[in-house]
């Protein structure tokens, strides 16, 4: 059946419900370039003002799955379970996840983006890793589920292609903040992909593209819904996104502290909400195991190595180190009460770890290491911050954004780093 | 200075004021092409749902204007006054209305358009004439001015091509029904035009593109807002499109209609809105005259056949008639108490007189003829409408769309053609 583009518009713009035809078609249609960009984002702009209901969610999501291929893991030998992380700063807890529920007996494909903007990309940070490659066909991605049982790598072109179109006309027509958009995009590639299980982790805070707890919560719950009306097992934790995850931001020193946590040591938070993800995403795909074991018993770390290595990376190379490194001291004694992660995130950006545009390289080395977190006591001049570049012309910008981004006080309480789980 | 396309786009998106500098750079970007169309088309989205104040829709007409060439009536030895009717069905007034106020001693130039869907064109409607022609350059538009002193004819590309281009696009777009960005369009090439007196009749009814008289309002009153604010003295009437104007709508059945007007004669709906506008355009110029004598006494007869004449058309040529016709009996007697002029309109649309696409030929010769009008008394059986067409075919369309679009009553009182008057 066949519509129209304008009256499509007109109904979401009337704020209207959009009929399963419709959305079937509008996908279908602009997929094939037979919508135009120019009604596209005109009719993303009216969802993105007048909202759609659950059912036109789903539909919608449903839609851009067919514009593509689906993936099947049911012939592997064990469960698959992902993670989807809406992206944060510091947030590397993919590297250490993925080899730790394998390690557990699950299998994890973790089709993964690039960075845009002040969030790091997963595969960004592998990159830092001497010999290490993106790209899989879709046979080796099978053989490495099997043999290593965790693979991170690029997605392939196959998958919703509507939804890449899609992205890209969003991200320069202003309306990327859409909730119903923003679930559909992710969740179309994630049941595209065919895992079995889902863990969500939907972040809320400065540096994360939820500032506010009520949206974040309605991007999972619109999520969490999703993935069970499409038959995968799916939970959501949402958590804090004040303060970056980690001691570090930026992809090589991501890496490093990456390896501490499968080492059995990194950082309380970053251990935290890997344990916590991992016994989600076991707990979703049936699968009775304790994940803080594999840590210490040194599997996790195993899986890793090997992971690294079947993908041509090298897991025993030297990281590289930037050649520029610049210290914020501490501006005061007593204890630090604010670190923001948008401010820290938008200095490990400037100093080269990110990208502004698609196509623009990132430096592996560049980013922000920190020697505190909010709660930690502090000493007026001590090395609160090391700024890390290739390119010492890109230190003032740095710290410019970190005017603010520090504060200390007489005492702090820091809150809760995860907020709320999500399940159906 | 320099903006980007999403942070203005983001700025209306949440609800926010545009500034002079975002609004400036965003249409001069948009007609060099430096902002894209659907970045353009998410901003028009969000305008019409999150509205513009009076600065913002000032500025949006003054950038419009900025964006081509203005003309200057200042070297006529008369003053000029305008009309802009926003488009009903059977609305032939600009034709009789145009040699009535020169016939009275100002310079009226009409730079018209072509019709699109189912509100006639005033171009259309006369080159139904045999030889006329609609396009004069910029000299001989002056020439004829000063000489005959009215001039109907095609608005040049010069005239805010950020509106031609940005009217293409909303068109498209499902973006059309936004009272700014209407009024700014409709304001921007009326200010261009350089007309020192400007009357709007602003349409209401089933027939006309505001369906809603609070619509028809705010419309009214944005537009004389922005013509008094750029110095051009207007006002509006706000007048019933429920019911065509006349007894005909096509286009060579209009202009018959029309020069009956100017012989004395016509219906009396068109002679009462032609009158009155005539008056508020002498007032609006500063020139007292009594248009009512000037059809009675033949003056405004002789300008119209000087202006048609002086555009090559033969103003004593037999005008084409329809080869085939088909009447329409009246289904009871009683008081016709409803002529729909939404239905009058699509079935003389139908019939050929108007275009789908702006591609499209028109027939001269096609419409609807109607032999009552709401308030008169009605036989079961007489003719009630003609409908006048090139091609049998098309005639059975044209009757669906007239199912609804009449009734007959015991007692009918008409409403007023003229609802109200809006002044600065």
């Amino acid at each position: 059946m066949s519509f129209d583009a304008v009256d499509v518009i007109r109904t979401k713009r009337d704020r209207g419900e959009l009929s399963d035809g419709q959305i079937d078609w509008v996908i279908d249609a602009y997929t094939k370039g037979e919508v135009a960009d120019e009604q596209m984002s005109a009719l993303a702009m009216a969802i993105l003002l007048n909202g759609m209901n659950r059912r036109e969610i789903a539909r919608w999501t449903a839609a851009m799955i067919a514009s593509g291929e689906r993936m099947d893991f049911g012939k592997l030998s064990r469960p698959t379970a992902d993670k989807h992380s809406t992206g944060g700063v510091g947030d590397k807890i993919t590297l250490p996840l993925a080899p730790l529920v394998a390690a557990c007996g699950v299998a994890v494909p973790q089709l993964s983006g690039r960075g845009l903007g002040h969030t790091g990309g997963t595969l960004d940070k592998l990159e830092s890793i001497p010999g290490w490659r993106a790209s899989l066909s879709n046979d080796e991605l099978m053989r490495q589920l099997e043999e290593v049982g965790a693979v991170i790598c690029a997605a392939g072109d196959g998958l919703a292609p509507a939804d890449k179109k899609l992205y890209a006309l969003r991200d320069v027509t202003g309306t990327v903040e859409a909730i119903p958009l923003i679930a559909s995009s992710i969740m179309s590639k994630k049941i595209a992909e065919g895992t079995g299980a889902l863990v969500l982790d939907v972040k809320v805070g400065s540096g994360a593209f939820m500032k506010d707890l009520a949206d974040a919560r309605e991007l999972a719950e619109t999520m969490v819904a999703l993935g069970t009306d499409a038959g995968v097992k799916t939970v959501a934790l949402l958590t804090d996104m004040s303060v970056p995850l980690g001691l570090t931001a930026g992809n090589a020193l991501e890496v490093r502290e990456s390896v501490e946590v499968l080492a059995g040591g990194g950082p309380a938070d970053v251990v935290e909400l890997t344990v916590a993800l991992a016994r989600e995403m076991l707990a979703a795909a049936g699968v009775e195991a304790d994940p803080a074991e594999k840590l210490r018993d040194g599997t996790a770390m195993d899986v890793w190595r090997a992971m690294i290595a079947a993908q041509g990376g090298d897991p025993s190379a030297e990281l590289p180190i930037a050649p520029e490194q610049h210290v914020v001291p501490a501006p005061a004694t007593g204890v630090l009460s604010k670190l923001d992660a948008l401010a820290v995130g938008v200095a490990a950006w400037r100093l080269g770890a990110g990208r502004a545009r698609k196509e623009d390289p990132v430096s592996p080395v560049a980013g922000v290491e920190m020697h505190a977190k909010p709660g930690d006591q502090v000493t007026e001049g001590q090395p609160l911050l090391t700024l890390h570049t290739d390119d010492p012309t890109r230190i003032e910008r740095a710290l410019e954004s970190l005017t603010d981004a520090t504060e200390v006080a007489d005492s702090y309480e820091p809150g809760p780093l995860i907020i709320d789980r999500i399940s159906p």
